[in-house]
């Protein structure tokens, strides 16, 4: 059992770690969202969209996770107040204290909206609350429509659901039907956005769904490190 | 240091039991392929036009590892000789004795390719060898023309490297010469095989290579035993 007590332990860890992130986020009231996809869901594009889109009435920052490279860092730093590149070697996912270290190169004081990209990967983030505020998953088409019930843990957590590259359903054979009707099964709480970097298309309704969780941010912080998020390597 | 120790006898231990699996398939004198990727870059598509293709002369057999669902195997089933699913629950890749036990539903004497579909992950599963003798890594375009630098790991280890659904390059912005010039820094050894099982366009090479390493299979048993695999998870 030596193993798994160690494992057990370091999740511990995280969780403890992960509520200090959330408590000093919430104190600061900026609004922190975790985006989790597998690779080349188009986390780093999407940002691209939704920075410039939210820079008129709200600082952004952004924690950028990637194995190597600073390729996504460099993509966004012209368009948010601060951008700080975590990269976790052979790590297959950010952890809460990464972020932590993360948080220190921010002036929180000064953040609305603070999105933490992870490390594209549909299994192992799910595991690691960051002491984000809200989790986003995005699901891109050309992935095919079975990934939900295939990889259903990562999608039983999130707060919002992003069907990205909708553009391409025109040369894709893809049933976003089967999408709803796996997702009916798992996580009805989610919202889904069908959305296109590219053509425009779903990105006002993820903006206002953005600015509806900025506005509600001071109804109910710390909600989520009493419930969901510290026990959800464990469910 | 405990957990850095748990860690590497976990890898002690995976890779003595590959070792194990390598020997068997090594004297049952068939191929054993595993195929790693992102999620949905293509690897079940793959197999279903590769298992057809090579039925008239070989006898093939598929070890499927998915979260959850038989999704895969099911889609699978009539194409092989014998296709056997391997669930992980929460686990982010196929380990080696996840694979020994698989290998206890074939009789291996009977077959000539063993296809092993990893779980769809373009990192974890870089860190476990399960016996294979060739390691085959498929990147899709929709991922983007960034990911061979940005998860250099998976890569690094490729026997070969395939460019699947190459026929949606024409309604992508992708530049395979950005994904040719990474590789060049980490990996010239394995060849890119730029593929689509839609149209049919590389499955001839892909098939060409497949048999290459067949008939090669007598040459060499065991040296990745020895070298690459076993060392890999601590490269």
């Amino acid at each position: 059992m030596r193993k798994i007590n160690v494992v057990e332990s370091v999740l511990q860890a995280n969780d403890a770690l992960a509520r200090e992130n959330r408590e000093r986020m919430t104190r600061a009231d900026l609004l922190a969202v975790n985006l989790m996809s597998a690779p080349g869901s188009g986390k780093t594009t999407l940002l691209e969209k939704t920075l410039p889109a939210l820079a008129p009435e709200h600082a952004c920052a952004v924690l950028v996770g990637d194995l190597q490279t600073t390729r996504d860092a460099e993509r966004l730093g012209n368009l948010a107040a601060a951008v700080t590149q975590i990269n976790t070697g052979q790590g297959c996912h950010l952890d809460a204290a990464q972020v932590a270290e993360g948080l220190r190169s921010l002036e929180l004081a000064d953040v609305d909206f603070l999105f933490i990209e992870n490390v594209g990967n549909l299994v192992c983030p799910a595991a690691f609350d960051l002491g984000e505020h809200q989790r986003v998953v995005l699901l891109s088409t050309p992935e095919g429509d079975d990934k939900v019930a295939k990889y259903p843990t990562l999608f039983q957590l999130a707060d919002a659901i992003l069907l990205t590259k909708v553009d391409l359903l025109e040369v894709l054979e893809y049933n976003i039907g089967r999408v709803r009707d796996d997702l009916s099964r798992i996580n009805t709480r989610a919202p889904l956005i069908e959305l296109s970097s590219h053509s425009g298309q779903g990105l006002t309704e993820w903006l206002t769904w953005l600015r509806d969780q900025y506005a509600a941010r001071g109804n109910a912080p710390g909600d989520r490190s009493a419930g969901t998020a510290s026990s959800r390597a464990r469910e």
